[in-house]
């Protein structure tokens, strides 16, 4: 299923989906509140390549259109990210942890988004969302309220006279936590086994690296049981 | 040649190179004025494909690093500009006209220039520069000053703690006139018989489409001999 020049895109929501636990549940989010959703994933080199087949799976759960875009000539130019360039180790740790920076891809969201936004222009979509959430402040200076609120102001001015009528970049979960988004499951019982978090991609979740120890964290401090199979214990 | 992480890159400005005349002539402000450039031109898709060689050819004239970033698997998304899309007639007229429209590609600057600021941040360039002036405020939204400013906060915010030093985007004829750039060749002398502007792309510019037409005007506003072959007088 594609996209395009889908006219039964108008009006629909375009949603960043990254196979992770944050974009699927707001997919489903949206869904609930009464969105038509077409999803688009990036595939930009990532070394877990794993969370692109995971947003594929909820697209075919849902049947709703998915897209994955390849930025692989772009991924290529941005060597030094632990998360593209098998050469920078992934680090253990927290979010909050300094050695986290090696995680940041340069200008990524801002890339994803402005993808998005020209198919959104082209396909007459209302809207494009991004799972961004509170816990990613510290790391990723491009998951931050002051960043959703200027990149909404470049993309309206980029392509004004051309967007549909009260487009709008949303970051729904933007001023939560993981542990919030986490317990919407209660509300919409989200395939989280179906999600991928590890940044190593190995065949199981490493249970140790920054988004496996926040995913652990937000699944304890919601109270809901972790259907995720870490290889640390 | 290419970019990619070489050293050599810090403190150098990398410049959204076309292959048309201002983008061009930007290359030659900006070395005259002490920065070390590297070229980025963007395939996406573009019918008038010839434009590409041109910045090759300029590249190699100025023995500076160059490097095609292909946006191709996001151009076939952006179906109906007439720039990317066969089904999609070149509008013959001035920019000023309603049909310019049809030459618009959703949200074009924001993309290039998002994937020059990531690549800035990867190899440590200070500035990210591109063309846009004056006369393109008329049709296209993503060249007008506005935009610049608002593209600029965005940036920032998207990568702060990540960027060098003092990082802007430049677009330094934004308030110039297309015959003021071409009037700058009394300094430069810049090759502008290897710049490419027509949107139809064959073997000569076809001297009345929108691009063909404001070059035309710009070098008999500058009164100054226009160098290109059209097909129609």
């Amino acid at each position: 299923m594609t996209v395009s020049l889908d006219t039964g895109s108008a009006g629909a929501t375009i949603v960043i989906a990254s196979g992770g636990l944050d974009s699927t549940t707001l997919i489903y989010h949206l869904l609930a509140h009464g969105s038509r959703v077409r999803l688009m994933s990036f595939d930009y080199g990532q070394l877990h390549r794993r969370e692109l087949d995971c947003a594929r799976q909820v697209a075919e759960i849902l049947q709703v259109p998915h897209q994955v875009v390849d930025l692989r000539a772009v991924g290529v130019l941005l060597s030094g990210s632990a998360l593209t360039d098998l050469t920078v180790a992934v680090p253990d740790g927290h979010y909050t942890d300094e050695s986290m920076r090696a995680t940041v891809v340069p200008n990524r969201n801002a890339l994803m988004l402005d993808v998005a936004v020209a198919v959104a222009v082209t396909t007459h979509c209302g809207a494009v969302a991004f799972g961004a959430h509170g816990g990613d402040h510290a790391i990723y200076p491009d998951c931050r309220p002051e960043f959703v609120v200027a990149f909404n102001a470049s993309a309206r001015l980029a392509n004004e006279g051309f967007l549909a009528s009260g487009f709008s970049v949303l970051a729904p979960f933007l001023l939560q936590s993981k542990a919030d988004i986490v317990r919407l499951d209660a509300t919409y019982e989200v395939p989280f086994e179906r999600t991928w978090s590890c940044y190593r991609g190995g065949a199981r979740h490493c249970g140790t690296c920054g988004t496996c120890t926040e995913r652990r964290e937000a699944f304890q401090v919601a109270g809901i049981a972790d259907p995720t199979s870490y290889e640390a214990a």
